[in-house]
């Protein structure tokens, strides 16, 4: 994660002052499928080939990824296309397939106490830093096995699914934490992938919640101190039918 | 602005309890420019003349819009094209023109106590009832003009652009206050439309500092309680210069 240094003027009760400040870096990368040109992104500079096979995964494009490379600002993804891939703009984020997400079938459970861990292990120095970063978090078998960060909410979702597509993780046993909100074409990113759990710091809307309700997703939001909110399917966390566990 | 109810499950240390929920809903918006259609925008469904109108100027697909209608789900902008148009993704938020965004001319100057009365204009109930929107307050002549809200960062921006390109404002004369990050994308919006301050609650990146710099726009972030920070062309808040106004 590139972090640069840059001067500014400071103004604190009626005083100015030049401050030294930590400044989050932006780039534009170009994404290739099957050597087409798709789309150009702009996202933070790591996990690029995470970020291509992600992209891929999350948007219906194709099951399966074969390779990618990167080359300088060009990412190359090759794989059998399989969705037909009809562009929309998301609420505040990028390009995804407009076409029904996947159903998401797994039968993960998981304690309360682990939601709290997942939205722990949210928090980063960078982000903390520069205030200027989304990340996610891909838990596998109830371990963390990635954190991911850059500049695009959704970018950071298809990061961490491409670490889990390129490393053979089976995400039907992984659970996702983002800082960011879930409308509707993040949490399709997510179904398309097969993760069962979705445990955001931020708020829904309503087709977001639609999404997660259709496609098997448990959809777990204001994920803060002590607290939660479920509002699809809670049969996934433990105790959330009563039954103390 | 369009909320809805919905009953979720809220964990809260130890103990399940359903609870009734504010949610902010979602919806989708086809754009056509002269009756061809440009792009899909997912938005919060208020404001849609001047998402419209805002949209084709902040993206400087036109200098001048002739006329916007909706009809349903549908945006149609008449307007003499002069940009060309190159469709790039944006880090967290919509396609914009890929062109170098528009140099900004204004002499307008003002208070530090300004930047905190625009910063305070962005708060809404629906945000805080929500906690899943973006906002942006247009003031004219040191007034507050309008404020539009969306689950859209950017969408926020086109709106209230909008509004002023549809009621001839000059946007010479305005101050535009964000709640959301500003990246190149977001600076580039606010250059093409013609403002010459950005007031946002949130921080920028490297190349949104850049853009700021070029198109002579000044970009003040982190506008909270007391403080702010301006990294760019400072010679518009008066006191900057250490001459104590």
């Amino acid at each position: 994660m590139r972090l640069e240094r840059y001067t500014g003027t400071m103004y604190t009760n009626g005083v100015f002052s030049d401050i030294d400040d930590q400044i989050v870096c932006e780039d534009t990368f170009t994404l290739y499928v099957n050597n087409t040109q798709l789309l150009k992104m702009v996202a933070s500079d790591d996990h690029l080939r995470e970020l291509g096979a992600g992209f891929v995964i999350c948007s219906h494009i194709a099951d399966h990824i074969q390779n990618v490379t990167v080359c300088d600002d060009r990412i190359y993804v090759d794989a059998e296309v399989t969705g037909d891939f009809q562009e929309i703009l998301e609420s505040s984020g990028g390009a995804a397939n407009h076409g029904t997400p996947r159903r998401v079938r797994s039968d993960q459970r998981v304690k309360p106490e682990k939601i709290f861990e997942v939205r722990s292990a949210i928090q980063s120095d960078a982000w903390l830093k520069t205030g200027a970063l989304h990340a996610s978090v891909l838990f596998y078998n109830g371990e963390l096995a990635i954190r991911c960060e850059d500049i695009g909410r959704h970018n950071t979702v298809d990061k961490v699914v491409g670490h889990a597509v390129l490393n053979k993780l089976p995400l039907s046993d992984c659970i996702i934490g983002c800082t960011g909100r879930q409308p509707s074409g993040m949490v399709g990113k997510v179904a398309n992938a097969g993760i069962p759990i979705i445990v955001s710091r931020a708020a829904s809307t309503d087709r977001g919640i639609a999404t997660a309700e259709e496609t098997g997703i448990t959809l777990v939001c204001f994920a803060r101190e002590g607290r939660f909110t479920i509002y699809t399917h809670p049969e996934r966390i433990i105790g959330s039918d009563g039954s103390g566990g």
